[in-house]
């Protein structure tokens, strides 16, 4: 009885309340899961470990379980997206970064937009990069996923035209100091045109990516 | 001669070089320029003081000094600019915020987008923020500029649907530690379609609005 | 043998020793409650985890253990409380807050002061906070508990009269950094009358209301 | 003109707009003062260094200066304060800290508040501190305002019913960090009925102080 | 076979090489405790989990396990030691920082010198404090344990004339930064006369008191 | 007339009131070291730089000025001092830190004890310390000012049986963090018998030697 | 299928791609070398832990596993190695340090380079040290692993021509904050021909000097 | 007379003692350098203003001074430099991380190492790099200077065989943190060959460099 559901979150911002599985019991989640399912809303949850996830999928069957992105959606309701003005592309640096790029993944899909994924092409071998370098410049916004020095964001800036978000991830030790060394490449990247989301936050790398991809933003 | 500008840099990215004034002498500042305007690109530079850019004046009569935004520009050379989307919106939250507001605002300005400003409307008062709703409720992106706890952009975030780029600012003391108070408010901020640029970044939040309000984002 | 209890500590301070539960082990704790029963006093006890207080209960079945606040308490012999100028007010921000919310409910209580709470009003939806505002006017003290970007108090600080006591809460991940995030933008606020006691402290910020909502601060 | 005063404050909150001096021009200082003596509000400026304030007074006579807390105020147009429940006492531990609890005194009275001050009695000499306990056991509200190590905070919560607003300044040298220690020693003081304002914000402490000390909280 | 033992440690500096046991394996600590029994000389370990204890003391039952201090000692070797100028005395602000008051206290058993501990005696009820004066000023040497905020150092600093050794320790939690918060207090301790070792390093502080206290320090 | 001197400090602690001469104008400083001279007590001056200790010395022309040292001493008054065990010996790594050296010399002789020196033999070049090996097994007790790296202490520590006090200093750059890098290392030590002050304490590590070096310290 | 392998890294880099074990399942490992054994390449793996490994090897028993180092190596198709300059040695402080040290050296050994150790001979007992001068000036790079105050890559750059690359561990508790004390010594030290890598990063320093070590580096 | 030169460490280490200017006077770097003069050994002074230069070359004219290094050299004296492996390469990212690049080269060429510079070739425009890679791949020890995100190093490190040198820079604002974050990204590249210096180093990157470059490192 303590939640507080904000119901009209999506009118107002046009992303509905999504719910923050981390630190909340099986019966939280299925309690405001099922508030949402009632009024109509599509049910998104972020970090449900596997074991929780099971448990509300046996009250809940209709949720949908994304082992790698840690996410359980319910979208059976959400009848119409907005129009979208292209594809959002979601590049990670390395195969550990994967989990918070499957979170940016299906948060979009969830949210209704097109969206494409490259993994696994970090500096340390730039020819991988480069490669895709059509697939980069066709992208209407893109998301860059990175953890020990991330600096994979800076060269993707360097590289194209499209608004880029960069998540970086807590991938690394030592002075890595749990994703602050990726964090502080990318804000104080030298390359233009880049803004960046909390560490590990797939989720709101999404949530903006989905904003700037919009047709029509102010509606 | 040590120098080694990037001409190609607005074809590939769609923004072309800009001069970062601080470390540079007026000397630097002038060659720079002058191969710029040699090349027929527009000349933009941030964090020029006043005594520098008037000396920088005396040899380059054509660039006009931004007093409050410390910013130096000679655009008669831009042609035409990209259409864009809508109109950017900057906020900031108090008159100690200004200079970091004016320097997104001047940068939008050189590089063609249409720009709207509102200041000194922080949450300590929040009936200010909200006599303007109607104006939020239009831009087809936000830029939220403040300083010491930072929590404008939040708030901002939960009204509207734009996507919003949070700049946060060194106003403040003592535990504001010259800006990352703000800045990690910004970073965790519970609104989801907000990202982030560095403390007092006011050039690189205009670029990544620019960047989002071009009409052709792939282009 | 080691331990040596603060008995006068009531009289001096107008709050009795409490028991810090988290390092003490189940013997400990038993042997201080029962001295602090022998002496009269109550017995109040924090961060106390379930199992702990399960066995310490079967020794002690006077004590009542709080499950969300993980407090146990024995008041039987607390015959008056100092009367007191109104009721104290606990708001939160997320689900999330909940434990440290009501930590500090319980020990308001324990030490009498009457109490309310609204939970679950972050201002990613402001709206549910305007909702409150006719009961946030009538507090004679404000108990502000949140995580992630730590703003709600901040907006409440804008909009009554009665002294704010913000607590930051461990809530979030990444740049949150343990909720040193939320404690810079409380201790940073623009917001007048505010002021701050340690990550997680609901415990301490109870404290501080207690003493503000007393009738007679001096005595 | 991008000045957006909030001329409601005093009546939202109790405590009206005060003009934080620090990072604007003599202009800016006297555009305000103007607008608040235009509207029948008083006049309370902070952190306005000495050569400033004079030259401020040089256009606006009625304003006085106080030299120890670099205030300026002026209150001719103030009429009436709200009744208090008593003194509130301000102690500082050096006497660099004395700038700062200058701060707070000077505003305090401003808003209206009885006010006593004790300096200059840190605990390397607890017996300065000891002599004063009855002062201390009648204040309804106490400022403590302390550099370096920050103790005295805790040796006085340990003393007292009154609840306590911690000061921490940024007094001292090498691992101070200025005014980091303080802080932390007052967040983790094991003192209860203490809360703490930001590094060297002896006009956050007085605000805080002055809404516990009013009569009705509620009004 | 890595192990290169100090053998000659003790007649360089007079303090033997004692075993660091938190990262070792029980093979290592006989390796090497057997090593030091077998050259005569004595066996100290610090940092011994109560299980590896056990392990250790099958093989070597000569070996003595200090339950609170986590420390292994066998000191049937250890003939004679020097004379000392007086007792070290350890005190403790808090029943949490035992272990660490402890470990000092064990370490210095075993280096020979006489010591006396009284413990749980914080500032919050500095009567307590106030009570053991007169042993206070008889020490010849004073070791204080503290955490949280760890005030006890400078308190007692300027009640004597003895040397302080200030061990800040991890107990505490949120803004404590797991000791951060006590050894800044420490080591800006208004008091002189204060030196300070690392977080809970009991077993350092001993060893700083130890060479105090000898009766000829430079033999 | 705010200042509240601690009169009784040289009975309580062995070591009379110091004036830290830092945040001190010229007119404090006379106004405090005429008090101590009307009551009998030295004038003990740190951190008063050379134009603010002339002026202090054309009112009271009997202290003197020590210009390494930044410290001004009056010491006619000083009768007679207590006897010590030895002779105190300060070792410092580089020439850049001989002025926190100094201060810890002039304080030393100030409170009367015996003190040798000896300057810039940082661990770069070894053999320049194992040069003074006898010297250094003289001592009653060392204090090692170091900074950038800071590791003379430790290696000095493992060479001696005499109580060591580590003085980290400021001097170095980038990651020396204004001593930070000094402090850890001495923290972080290996070599039992050494204890640390804040950075660039040479004062408090005078003290700190004083009290060790006494004959009698307990009284 | 998400893993992208840079085949042509030892080409472009003289490194074959290297698996980081420490995130990746015993699939990911199982697929990735299968892909490198396929390529004719060598499988080197670091962070690989016992049970991990074990799994691994049930499906490729041509993998050797080194324990004390955590990797897990298939050298069979690495025919011929680059000839070398000298030998290489690695030097560690504690027998904690041990670990990281063997990953220097398994690592070394896997790329070819001869490789020699000397472990345990940290500061605190220098003549360890210098015992090995020889060895030490034959060498033709060294590693230097140490953890806690860090301080032994200093002294080993005062006595040696060979370049000395710097591994600070996590060896350590309190102030030594995972590896920060040593990896800020090593970053300050004084003795110059001194590089750093990251915490732990026994690899990292191995590739270092195994690229110095190599007979024609451009090569 | 307090400083100790040591006279011996070019036969120790291969590299002369160098002075330090930051924190020395005129007077001390005068007498120092005629000390180096008189024993035959050459002159190289970091860190020196061009004012202190001046009057230096005053006294000792025979001294050159490096505008742009800050550098003040006398190499008469030096006869034969060792013979060397190849050329050492250095490249800086922006025209402001130019002093620190040329602090390295005028570093290498006082030892008598060969060297080549290519300057403002950062990441944000990848293909000025790219025009330069036979250069590249032809030295034998390449230092990259970089400042902000300083992400040119990993780059780099993903394109050569030689070993890499990284010298973080201060350049930047903001979240840059004086350095911190190029420091921390070049920490943790994920292209291995690398190692880094201190924050501005260039002094330190080319003692490494030389080092690493003489044909006989044991020699
Ligand atoms: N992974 C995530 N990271 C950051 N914010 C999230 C995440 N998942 C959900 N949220 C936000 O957290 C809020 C829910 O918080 P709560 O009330 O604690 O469930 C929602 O409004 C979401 O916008
Ligand atoms: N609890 C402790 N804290 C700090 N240092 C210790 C501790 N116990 C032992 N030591 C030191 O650690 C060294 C042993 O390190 P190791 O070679 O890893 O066993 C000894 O020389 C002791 O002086
Ligand atoms: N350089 C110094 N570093 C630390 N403490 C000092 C220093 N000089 C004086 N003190 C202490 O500062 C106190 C004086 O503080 P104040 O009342 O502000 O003058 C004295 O009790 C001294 O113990
Ligand atoms: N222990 C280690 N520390 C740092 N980097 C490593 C380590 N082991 C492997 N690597 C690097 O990590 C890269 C592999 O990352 P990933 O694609 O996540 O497997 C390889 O290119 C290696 O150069
Ligand atoms: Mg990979
Ligand atoms: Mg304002
Ligand atoms: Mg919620
Ligand atoms: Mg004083
Ligand atoms: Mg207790
Ligand atoms: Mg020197
Ligand atoms: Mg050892
Ligand atoms: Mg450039």
């Amino acid at each position: 009885k303590d939640a507080c559901i904000d119901h009209q979150r999506e009118i107002r911002t046009g992303i509905p309340e999504v719910i923050y599985g981390a630190a909340k019991s099986v019966e939280q989640i299925i309690t405001i899961a099922r508030a949402q399912i009632a009024t109509g809303g599509p049910v998104i949850a972020t970090r449900v470990e596997r074991e929780k996830a099971k448990q509300v999928q046996l009250v809940l069957p209709e949720c949908h379980y994304h082992e790698r992105a840690s996410m359980l959606t319910c979208l059976e309701r959400r009848a119409t997206a907005p129009s979208f003005r292209g594809e959002a592309l979601i590049l990670c640096a390395g195969t550990s970064d994967i989990p918070v790029a499957e979170e940016a993944r299906v948060t979009l899909e969830a949210l209704g937009s097109p969206v494409k994924t490259i993994y696994d092409i970090g500096i340390a071998g730039l020819h991988r990069l480069l490669l895709h370098r059509e697939v980069i410049s066709q992208a209407s916004v893109i998301i860059v996923v990175a953890g020990m020095e991330g600096a994979l964001a800076s060269v993707v800036g360097g590289l194209c035209t499209a608004p880029i978000i960069g998540v970086p991830t807590s991938v690394g030790y030592g002075a890595s100091f749990g994703g602050v060394s990726a964090l502080l490449t990318m804000l104080n990247s030298c390359a233009p045109g880049l803004a960046v989301v909390n560490i590990d936050n797939g989720f709101g790398a999404a949530c903006m990516a989905f904003s700037i991809n919009r047709q029509n933003p102010t509606g």
